[in-house]
């Protein structure tokens, strides 16, 4: 299975009020994570969309909090992609301190393949194989 | 169960490149929810932070996507409480559009009561008997 | 000219780690309290888009800020659009607690006329006497 | 004057409904510049913060936006101190695209030293050497 690693720091931004990472940001850095990893493949999100002609919208998404993230905290997000159907893909996330290694986060995004025209279609070959 | 509903509408910050509500974004509007459902049973958040000396931390975020919101949308979110265990609530959301009722999403968020040392505690009574 | 007042209540997704509105989300405010001035004078933001076939991106934003704002306060927007010149809108706002009338910030936007070929176009007529 | 430059790759979730990066996102990218800059210059913010107790909120914000950055852009974040007064410092930012070198937009940040007790006090020594 496909898996790369990338690394962010944590903006001042998406802190919140209790001097954390507000939880929603995690979804982002998991963006970013998916991201990366279909670069390191070879083929960038935006190639797939302007190539293949289709859009990876997020089914579903959860995510599981460990231990807080705090400003300027480097983290390490490992995302890695499971076999995909012939119409879906699953991404796995691993968020962890650099420091530290301490675990932040763990998450999942499923999504569907979807022409231009909004209807859900199949996942192209090149893609099915490059995540495989 | 105590149960609200409150509105927001769609800002254009909001939006992504699809023209739609970023997925992370869905999880800021769980939180515009529950706040609502706590200020509506009496007790704003703030409050409790500051009554209770407690905080809620998220332990576990989730969300089905079944339609795209877009900019302007106007759009309901319903959120119940589930009855609290000793020192942990969940709470429900459901997002559909005003405009013609289409259900966007629906999402589950787990907190952990946590005192201000950051360690778990029970969850006051009060907030106990405020969400069963 | 014209002027609107909408309201906003601060999210915690909004604050930051010095428990206070991050200063980057005041254009977000500014850009609710811009929606909302088109709306009551007739024609929301989307329409013009889709009727007049223009977009109207900033060209310039500025903002002082005068005093935090905090989570679950309740924010006065006030917007007014300055007299439009042929291809320029400009909006002042001013953003206000609504419990006790302290000045949060002040700030400005102008913003071009652009067609939907990302060319600058003139403002449409109808535009520029809705805003006059 | 000190200066650093720093690179981001424009995310998804920095994108708004029309295809490029929102205009209030690129307040969070300037303090992505001046924190990479205090760092370089060998204190942290967070270090200022703790070692020299003391804040450093915005009290003005200014971008003049020249063309749209998109989605996968990676983009140099050039980030210029200025002679600070007793209490005030300023931060100037320049954002181009890497790939074309296009320019983006330009801004400044004014702020001021304000003590852990939340009133202004004078910029502490080190930090006025530091920004000279």
């Amino acid at each position: 299975m496909p898996e790369t690693t990338c690394q962010i720091r944590v903006r001042f931004a998406e802190t919140d009020g209790m001097g954390v990472v507000y939880y929603g940001n995690y979804l982002t850095w998991f963006e970013v994570g998916r991201t990366d990893l279909l670069r390191q493949m070879g083929e960038s999100y935006r190639e797939i969309h302007e190539n293949e002609r289709i859009h990876l919208p997020v089914l579903e998404a959860w995510c599981r909090y460990h231990k807080p993230a705090r400003y300027d905290d480097v983290v390490d997000i490992v995302t890695r992609a499971s076999r995909p159907s012939r119409a879906r893909v699953r991404f796995d996330y691993e968020c962890s301190r650099v420091e530290d290694g301490v675990l932040l986060a763990i998450g999942t995004t499923l999504h569907a393949a979807v022409g231009l025209d909004g209807k859900p279609c199949r996942l192209p070959k090149r893609l099915q194989e490059l995540l495989s």
